[in-house]
């Protein structure tokens, strides 16, 4: 496997992560998102995270970095389905994600995409936790 | 990695298949789709594999179990993003997935599993193929 699959799942992209990142994969994962995201004219990109039980910096790093790319190709990144768990250690690391948005699910982070009215209501949310 | 993770997409559930698949990775996928049909109300399971690079017996068996039990449950299973070089190989090997539906992306499994309507004409067109 040295490819993620990347989903069209309406407006948004939806990858899900299910293996073990390394540089290389993380780095193929950025292009092919890029450029998917031009091909398809995507407003959103959706990363579950469900199976992961452990987010390191790099990791952290990777989503931030995909965040701030597809930002600049006018399209939102929610990163979906974080374990309880792994949201208190990215906290313990001082990663807390600050270019990311997240969503408990991927139907709520469809919704935070496809209405931005609901984005602004997040962000406030954000602020305060 | 000993779970696929299953994600919610409004009525369907979506699993993305993108390891090699082993006897009890199988297992553990079909017991934890049949638990969430139920715990979720889902009427229809895509399972994406394309990133799938070969669909041997095996993993052709377990589609078909799937598809077979998910019925039971009466959810629909669609098999979403096949590689053209996929399905030639199922056809010269003689495995012709009777008992799944497929569609060329995921946009277009869920069509088919929100329009009951749509079902029919596809299943037409499956007998017709």
């Amino acid at each position: 496997m040295d490819r993620i699959p990347i989903l069209k799942l309406g407006s948004a992209l939806l990858v899900t992560i299910q293996v073990d990142m390394h540089d290389q994969l993380a780095m193929a994962l950025e292009e092919d998102l890029t450029k998917k995201i031009v091909d398809t004219g995507a407003s959103g990109v959706l990363i579950d995270i469900s199976s992961l039980e452990i987010v390191d910096s790099f990791i952290g790093r990777m989503l931030d970095n995909i965040a701030a790319v597809s930002r600049m190709l006018d399209a939102e990144t929610v990163v979906v389905g974080m374990r309880p768990a792994v949201a208190i250690t990215l906290v313990e690391l001082g990663l807390s994600l600050n270019g990311v948005r997240t969503a408990l699910n991927v139907d709520r982070g469809m919704a935070l995409i496809q209405r931005p009215d609901l984005r602004k209501e997040v962000a406030v949310d954000d602020d305060d936790a």
